[in-house]
């Protein structure tokens, strides 16, 4: 019962096979091969974005942090949630990569772009004594497992562009956010205003891969040269891109996240049934946030559940706890039934 | 006629299959996992270094850039040659990790050791307005295709100790230098005074993945940090694992070493046949670099085979020019033979 | 009526004369003068410390940034308030002298010392997916104008301690929170647990020096080529420590705080007596921080006052606004007075 | 005896004048002043510049990285000689403040243009494997005391703008370059092609205080977000300002450039009389470069006379020694006088 993360499964197959396939014969490194050129055009494809520049990374941090640095000049600051994965749990890599400092807009998942506006307009203010906004970053499925509409989008980019900051849009989960709100790649990022994607495939049945797709080939000056030298960039190139060519053919990453999403929401149809449980956070994609007491958490860990939860679960006491539940497209639904076995023993 | 580099060519099937064993079920993200625990255990027995602090990094320039950050404080030189690599080919990657300055001790491709020490002097009397040595680098197989003998080792080393530096060695051809120097891991590593090696999976036969390996633990001190921030902690860190496991299995790492040298010395044999060729660096390894006449150079590129040289092939003039030419462990000798072919025709 | 800030009047006479004593002859630069030995002396007897480790430095963000710098490796994070000048009015200058990130522990101008120890606990439980903790930094007189108590910054200091980290104290108004407290300098720093202090002059009537003093000289360690590196040792060093000379000799330090502090509770009394104000600080040294109505705050500007306030005054709406009054040393109760009668007219 | 450096004297007195007028009253901090407006204007006049973007810093290191980096992004390098002060004397500062690198063009204190040229191309080539070329930098008076001729700047100029880079002139000792070569302010710097001047006060006069001089705006941009974050946005502004105002203020600055000079000279033809001396630098301006034998330099400093010089002087040798006299504006010629006596005692 894997429910601690989308990051403990296997890779699917066909992106193995495009491992295999790119596994021939001498390409030229660095980017400049064949099997790169293919993979590029395929996320064009994905994105309906012809003219977008597109750079492949190993790892969502890394693409996140040189995306915003990118986008930022060294003394201007990112705008983003204070549950940000780029603020909570990348170990400072924004900061690492040239960004000056993350403002922080409130303390949900979910960004307010009135809040968004009024820290601008405050920032800009403070003049050199505050390191003034140089992007505006999103994550969708955000950090608690919700989904921000496409209309959410919008506004924010229309805060973010009124104040001539391009928005950033931390797509770990772009695959299953996508498939969550039943619509296309390009609806949810430049038809609605975003700027530069975090392209995940690492989540969603790759090895470690993810793209960083900038709709604005202005916004991608110097990416290649900061990719470079913080040793990103793959000499063997072709076998970053054929995981992303084998995860975009036929429509893979939305199918993948699409499963992910029905395991997650089985899940979340199993814990409802719990009399106790309760949503801070509505389980909208594969990942879920609810609240559950401290004792049933420790019997569930106890019997053998993987998962997360936040506060420590010794002591007597019986207060409620946030836990993570999170379902990879691979995880067999005999797992989520044998949990449901647990939870219904424990009840 | 792939003579370009040794990253052009495929992942050896060895590689290939411990990527798919690891392809299975679910195992902690981040390192955590068992497959990561064995390939540490197998590269501490390559080394014959049982308490060694070994991390895995996807580039060999990521590797040298977080070894080197660790072994310095942020206002620390480290002291390499003119030709090194992590000084003209990595876009200024150690310093972007955190190293103050790289200051140069020649302009060969092997470190005179009594030079060394006069800079390290040198420095050390310029107090604050210098940046103060923190670290030493060398490289074996050199930037030149040449090998530092365990005794040049030794003497840089003691030079390097002497002054309470750590000495890390760029170990991207690693397999080969062994190989060539007929030596063991631990021979040419701590047992001839180097402190971490950058050793070297990618250019050999793996996908992409370089150990680095620090023999004292106290020099790893936050590299963990550093990795992750750097956005260079995989989350299925597996697969990092898998092909280092892959690599270092029944010796196949110094195996793909020795192959490619053969591979490399049968080429030089050919090259030596060349009425007008010069040898300013002895070919030892896997890469040459001989001097030709521009005008053989063209005619060779002409005839379709892969190659660097330094220096415009335009213009009438005849001069010599440097040349570069690698053979990696798959290179199919009908292929050298081939050239062998036209290079007669040309001579 | 300047009540903008205590950064906008003179230099004290003492000052003076200590830099045009200074001005004679030839010595040696880069602070291997004897005004310097003798300016460091001088810290060390205020502080009681005579084995501190004491730098000289033009400005408080310098001071606090090379401070904190020194303390933490570049993956570590400081702690602070929300309020901390050092994260809201420095423009990023901790992290970009080498901090990882600023940890926000609670938005009051003082730490909380349970919420200090609960991020610990939390960051450290993060692993390496957290940039962890490596100082506590707290500000005294406070971003609000009010006071720790030396029981307050001892209790601060024991969680900080007993974590392993060191406690840094922003001191630009270290006078005036010592002649408030009516403490020596070493009851409200290292005999309170503080290990390092940015000691400021600048604001207490020098022209613009503060001193950081290292109470344990192994935090100092590297202190010295940072600043170098920095740009801020000064060639003509005597100059920045004949400052702090003349700012140390015979208490005028502690003088010009507590003359600082009077014209600030002046003040505070002539405030009280406004019908509609509101004390959301207690006003405890030589800056206040009353809310007004907006109306009278604009009038009060149009009256000629200088000050600074929270929030826009356009509109017709009359809420209360946030608004700041700094009184330095030199201010004439004069002007305290004059201001007494625009207010009296207001009311 | 005092030729160590010209950092090691006393202020000029219309310097101190300029101080004490600014020491009166309560006037705007961070460079909101009239003090500072007024500076500016003189700064402009000065170069014949009346757009130019001018900032204060308070030393010749911080304005020099401050330019370079405001000049570059962070992964651009900057190409200057080997004994370039930004190389050997500032402890890192350019790539601590941003730039990717230094790219070193020859040995010598004066860059041939040619060999600039040839790295810039060489370096373009290189793609994201260099650290591309974003700005060029050269020093007048060149830290061996030459100086670069009009005609040599803008041989340099022509080159760095044909590959769309600026240049910067380090003008630590410009006063005493523009003396030299009779010309004025602009004729050295925008009228020869030169981008961005660190124009240096604290070695001509002043206490700590150096103008960056833009001529075009647009490269300007950041720079004072870039000053305050680095803790060189000075409270107390003015009297930074002060400063260089008294510094510009009827020409002194050039008087006390020739001042310098006049005295260098003096020492050199004292110099030239001594039977084993050579010059492998001409002296052209204030600060000598001779060679003497070891044994010369060993009496002279054992007779009081500050100076430096390259090398041990310990051992019987008699090698020539590089040494360095340099004499600053104040010098009495009766210090020259007593130099020579011991001189020709020693002969």
């Amino acid at each position: 019962m894997h429910f601690a993360s989308d990051n403990t499964g296997p890779i699917h197959p066909q992106v193995m096979e495009a491992l295999t396939e790119a596994n021939n014969g001498y390409l030229l490194p660095y980017g400049n091969d064949e099997v790169t050129q293919v993979a590029i055009a395929a996320v064009r494809d994905v994105f309906e974005a012809p003219e977008a520049q597109v750079f492949f990374v190993p790892t969502g941090t890394s693409g996140n942090a040189l995306a915003l640095s990118t986008l930022c000049m060294p003394y201007q600051s990112v705008l983003c949630t204070a549950l940000a994965h780029i603020h909570e749990d990348e170990c400072g890599a924004p900061e690492f990569y040239g960004v000056a400092k993350l403002s922080l807009i409130g303390d949900s998942d979910l960004m307010d772009p009135d809040a968004l506006e009024r820290e601008i307009v405050f920032l800009n203010e403070g003049g050199v004594h505050s390191a003034q906004p140089g992007a505006v970053s999103i994550t969708n499925v955000t950090e608690r497992g919700r989904l921000y509409t496409l209309d959410q989008i919008t506004r924010i980019a229309e805060v973010t562009h009124r104040h001539n900051l391009p928005l950033h849009l931390d797509g770990a989960r772009f695959a299953n956010a996508c498939a969550a709100l039943d619509c296309s790649a390009a609806e949810m990022s430049w038809k609605a205003g975003v700027d530069v994607v975090t392209f995940g495939g690492t989540k969603s049945g790759c090895m470690g891969v993810e793209a960083v797709v900038f709709f604005n080939p202005d916004h991608a000056r110097g990416f290649a040269a900061r990719r470079k030298r913080a040793g990103l960039l793959f000499s063997k190139s072709r076998f970053l891109s054929a995981q992303m060519l084998g995860f975009c053919r036929d429509g893979l990453w939305r199918q993948l996240g699409a499963e992910a999403n029905a395991r997650g929401q089985y899940l979340a149809d199993i814990l409802r049934q719990h009399p106790r449980i309760e949503w801070p956070y509505a389980p909208e994609a594969n990942m879920l946030f609810p609240a559950l007491p401290r004792s049933e958490i420790k019997r569930l860990m106890d019997s053998g559940v993987k998962m997360n939860h936040w506060g420590s679960i010794e002591g007597d006491g019986n207060e409620m706890l946030l836990s993570r539940f999170v379902c990879d497209w691979s995880l067999p639904y005999e797992q989520i039934d044998a949990f449901a076995e647990i939870l219904r023993g424990m009840g």
